[in-house]
């Protein structure tokens, strides 16, 4: 690959007036900027990112957290965030954090490194401080999905307990009395805030807690299953259950198929996050949806404006989740 | 955010002895390491990764390229590139492309620029002449998912036409004498390959192509569910029908149920790729096994053997696609 000495030396000029003509530095001479510009032609010379970097001093990159790019909420979260890069001239670094303190801590201080100047940081793992002390560090930084008191300014989130409370009420409208509840077994805020939600509908609604309709396992289809066979050995009637996320909703559909329980005529079940795979399911699942792409590309608008140390037109914080009805809740 | 003058001047020392501290040169004394480690400790100083990549004229940085980063797809070669980055203290630079010539050349760019040292490019847009001059530009280019004679050492890809081929001989070992196929309308390799994987096998069994019974549209569901319908007003009978992704095989699945045609009772059908979907959809949908974390994997480990001028162990580049037997095939 040609180095920029390599340009000076057939431009017949100096590295620095060839740093000026590729930095646009107002000094560059017009005849400069040609002979130049020719050799970079003729080279296949490409300016170093990092040495514009250096003088710009802004990268031009936008970092993204999240827990694992495999999971298409996460894609869709990269995607929008991307759309608003591109419409801005930056680009992407990503990084995984797999809902890991440590991994979490690296990704970021990786991102930091390399001079991204916002942050859209999706962590689960890093406690309330140590985010709190890179956002300190980082004026673009901008936190996605999680609600901190001290910099709710930078903070865009779901109201997760008014979703979890959306789907519980619908399944009560529907006239279901005995309702279950299957939770994500992970140490976060949105397990506390949905349960949560659960807990307050049926209160507003006058009906009680049964403990023994409360399970919970891992957030995926697995832990579903095993958390809905839970509940069908406990022998507690129920005719509808609200699930933490879609994942956890197609594994308890399966275990009440593998049981002999029809979905919806017996048991109607409601998820949450409107994933990619919330229509392909059987029957098709009434969840809650997650604006994560609306969310995600407002984070990244905003993580560009404190950057600049510009403020939001738009206070819009909180986002608001709603109901997907589609064909796994029977109205009894 | 402190800057390597505030450093040195905490220090007491120069400019270039923190440069020489932070990029580890052998020059710097033992007296100076400490003082500007402890001088950086105290201003939370992190050494710029521009300035170290200038210094060691590289970035750790490893450059993905796919079509679309929230396609679970996409999401998967990224985690398994993500698995090599990380395992060899490398980091990622992610470019969307979407099939789109001009915005694939453009990321690929941006990705050199960054001085991206290895890069796994998935491009299905840009011609062979134009990855062929990256690929002369970056030794540590690898393209996946598409063989290019000209640099096949270089290319990680799957043999389409022999995935097409499984699926169909399933068919027809399975009692189907009258398939039909629906093919994606894109403009790229692998629908001329797994359409002519389709061919073979009829041709193979002495079974004729029935052009009426071959139909197309845009790889989605909403493709796969407009191609089936064309299918079913040609009035042609078929029992069974080999569809280019999943994701086709969904909305064939869907126009099949709308009509009143069950699945895999009336009409069997198989998917291509064993994406996230498959196994949610209604029946559970056999299809053909894409690797695409295992190739990702290896096309990582190549590039960064590439990029050190260093040759692989193995000379494994195309893949073979497997069958994956669920329920939407029906034995005749």
């Amino acid at each position: 690959m040609a180095t920029i000495k390599d340009v000076a030396k057939e431009a017949g000029v100096s590295v620095a007036t060839v740093s000026r003509v590729v930095n646009k530095s107002p000094k560059a001479s017009k005849a400069a900027i040609k002979s130049v510009n020719a050799a970079m032609t003729k080279l296949g010379y490409r300016p170093n990112a990092n040495a514009r970097a250096l003088v710009s001093k802004s990268t031009n990159t936008i970092g993204v957290l999240v827990a694992d790019v495999s999971d298409p909420f996460f894609g869709s979260l990269i995607k929008a965030v991307d759309g608003v890069a591109r419409a801005n001239n930056k680009h992407l670094l990503i990084g995984n954090g797999y809902h890991n303190a440590e991994v979490e801590k690296e990704a970021i201080e990786l991102l930091i490194h390399n001079r991204c100047e916002s942050l859209i940081i999706h962590s689960k793992g890093l406690s309330d401080e140590e985010l709190i002390q890179f956002s300190q560090e980082v004026p673009g930084l901008v936190i996605i999905n999680r609600h901190i008191p001290q910099i709710a300014h930078k903070c865009i989130y779901l109201d997760n307990q008014l979703g979890s409370r959306l789907a519980t009420e619908h399944l009560i409208e529907s006239g279901h009395q005995h309702l279950a509840y299957i939770n994500s077994n992970q140490q976060i805020d949105d397990c506390i805030d949905r349960k949560h939600g659960f807990a307050q509908a049926l209160e507003k609604h006058g009906l009680i807690i049964n403990s023994s309709l409360l399970s919970e396992g891992e957030p995926t289809d697995e832990g579903g299953e095993n958390a809905m066979n839970e509940l069908i050995k406990n022998k507690q009637s129920f005719t509808g259950v609200v699930c933490y996320n879609d994942y956890m909703a197609a594994g308890a559909i399966a275990a009440l198929e593998k049981a002999g329980i029809s979905v919806p005529e017996q048991v109607s079940i409601i998820g949450f996050d409107n994933g990619l795979i919330a229509k392909y399911l059987h029957p098709k699942l009434t969840t809650i949806d997650y604006p994560i792409s609306e969310m995600a590309s407002q984070a990244a608008l905003l993580s560009l404006l404190l950057a600049k140390d510009e403020k939001p037109e738009t206070e819009k914080k909180v986002y608001t989740p709603t109901l997907v009805k589609r064909n796994s809740v029977h109205t009894l």
